[in-house]
């Protein structure tokens, strides 16, 4: 039951010149079903990521990191969900390596022209004979117009694929920008997201591209949580192809800033649609924490209240219990806090006043905002003049049933 | 659903010389059951506490280490539950001191020999009117072996009452060791738990008390977490009457160590009670980080491990879903560690050898570990020689129920 969260129709989706996809049955972990994806990307297109910060990074993304770095245009992507292949060790590495070099042997490329990713339980091998033999069948696959069957392809636990498509004018040439993304549980990105990939044919230099794509991680991917649990696995990237004709080589390019802020809104998206679809989520719940001295303060703040399992029960049940917020806040880990000077709204209610009871806050109102399925919780510290906001949901019956049953 | 949680018997329970216990109803929150507990102690007790850390200390948390810190001769302790007379403002404060004014005019004592405790709902007024025209019943109903109903009267979500109790010989005198432990949920003690009180006829100097509780707490309610919710009204206090002729005035006694190491063992029974009551709890798990540079490394990972909510849902399932583990490792923070170097073990199963999954691993000995109420967790680190030890409980449909419908 995912909460809000806009699919768009099949044609309403921009296909990204420069780019084509494919998609296929490996048989990864279960048959039946389209489980392995690939993009192929023109000549010349700029690729930028950002990875997990978990220190057992799997091993595609060990392996997408040193293709990255190794300066060689990327020319293809390939994903498979079903296994992870993190905590598998150098035989994991080895696969990751062969994948990329059956791939490059079929388009005729180098293996470091390829980027690997994963996605599904860890700890078990990838059989990445079967990855292989797929291969073939998604290539024959590959059109343009495959970004809808690729958002159902890269989903695991997602009940609904994530996808954002749209279209701006850059100096009189429409640029298109789509992007899919997936992810339900394991959600608390730490440099991206489980698997998020925004593309775009404007052109950008690839240090610009670079800076860019890790600025639109932190205001998108790395505002979201559903579990705390920072996966092994997190992959966000940026592709830009340049086949409009727009190129952009410097930041003062008066066509840099509404592009930045276009992919920027693209990538929130894209990260707000994986707590919308969070496993067993009935709600989403913006947690914006104002008057911080500054962000790292506002941050723990907002994820103390986010991760809360009281919190978030508590919303689960539209239950207006909110000691539990100001409970959150206090052990946040802000040692300094002065309880005494803060405020706490839900939605346009003024709950707690200098870190008590408002006198005029009645349970009606605030019960009459828990009902709501998009929920608003403000918090203000009273020390500064920063804010931030993090994306999260409830905890429900549902969560517990989904992990507790997810590889049986 | 208590997991191997040992409920000594009514006439098992010795009681301490120089404290009587009454309880009684005040009708805080419901009516019809014991709310209201009186402890009287003996003059020239020795009295120490820990208290919360989290920044909205609830009003009877500040008055009690007000009282604490004045030096006057603590005399009687007043507990009540179904209000946590938490984020309660001025008026909350007044609340606390009115209880302290109201059983000191009944004492023939001063107020700041009382030391109040609350615990329950946040956010919402204390009944104080009714809490203190309820002293009356409580201080006609004390007796010196009212332990087992002291237990039942501090419950809130609890199933059952935590209650330790002990004797020990101390150079040819008898000593006893008595106390009893509250809490089940919003429990990650920082410096003490929810309501923990421990009580010892043996005399101890003061300062030497006070010493004592802050290690003790450190080995015990600070080494347990249900849900990573640190309480804003955790409590953690040691009474030593001297009743029973045993003083001990310096940490040279010989009587000292094994006093100490009593106290410590029945702190830590009383802490591990609370996680064996926890909310919708189906398993005891142990988990011990070894071979750590320091203390605070062993606990961030001990920790991270605890707090992850898919890592408590395979619990939960007993699924040996172990790359869950793999992950928190990786996110806890320990932002040098070598995960080649990791070994994790499950029970007597050897799961993870050099950071990947050990090659004489079968998924049939994980699942028979799993089965098991009471499961131990074994990472260790190849940095150094330092263990410590964290204790938890799963996450099941039946926390979300609780917590979904606590005020309801």
């Amino acid at each position: 039951m995912a909460i809000n969260l806009h699919i768009p129709a099949r044609d309403a989706i921009f296909p990204v010149a420069g780019i084509r996809i494919g998609t296929a049955e490996a048989g990864i972990r279960k048959a039946g079903r389209r489980d392995l994806t690939v993009l192929l990307l023109d000549a010349d297109t700029s690729v930028a990521g950002v990875f997990t910060r978990n220190r057992f990074r799997a091993a595609p993304v060990q392996v997408c990191e040193a293709h990255l770095a190794g300066g060689q245009n990327i020319r293809a992507l390939v994903i498979n969900t079903g296994n992870a292949n993190a905590g598998t060790g150098a035989s994991g590495l080895q696969a990751s390596h062969d994948t990329c070099q059956a791939l490059a042997d079929a388009l005729q490329l180098q293996p470091q022209q390829i980027l690997p990713f994963s996605t599904g339980v860890i700890l078990e091998p990838l059989p990445v004979d079967r990855l292989i033999a797929a291969l073939p069948a998604a290539l024959a696959d590959v059109q343009p117009d495959h970004w809808f069957e690729a958002a159902h392809s890269i989903m695991t636990t997602d009940t609904q694929p994530k996808i954002h498509s749209q279209q701006l004018d850059l100096g009189g040439t429409t640029v298109t920008i789509t992007g899919i993304s997936k992810g339900a549980g394991m959600i608390r990105p730490n440099m991206a997201t489980m698997l998020g990939y925004l593309a775009t044919d404007a052109g950008l230099a690839p240090a610009l591209l670079q800076a860019l794509t890790r600025q639109i991680a932190d205001q998108s991917f790395n505002r979201i949580t559903v579990d705390g649990d920072t996966s092994t696995n997190d992959s966000f990237i940026i592709m830009a192809t340049g086949a409009s004709g727009v190129r952009i080589e410097s930041a003062q390019d008066p066509r840099y800033a509404p592009l930045a802020q276009a992919l920027t809104d693209a990538a929130r998206d894209l990260a707000q649609k994986i707590v919308r679809d969070a496993e067993g989520a009935t709600k989403f719940m913006t947690i914006q924490v104002e008057q911080a001295t500054n962000t790292q303060e506002a941050l723990k703040i907002a994820y103390a209240i986010a991760h809360s399992p009281l919190v978030k029960t508590a919303f689960y049940a539209s239950d207006p219990n909110l000691g539990r917020i100001l409970a959150a806040i206090g052990y946040a880990g802000v040692d300094d806090l002065d309880v005494s000077r803060l405020t706490l709204w839900l939605g346009d209610v003024q709950v707690a006043t200098q870190g008590g009871r408002d006198p005029n806050y009645r349970e009606e109102d605030g019960q009459r905002i828990m009902a709501q399925p998009e929920i608003l919780v403000r918090v203000a510290l009273g020390r500064g003049d920063v804010t931030d906001t993090v994306y999260t949901c409830d905890f429900s019956h549902d969560y517990v049933s989904i992990n507790a049953d997810y590889r049986s």
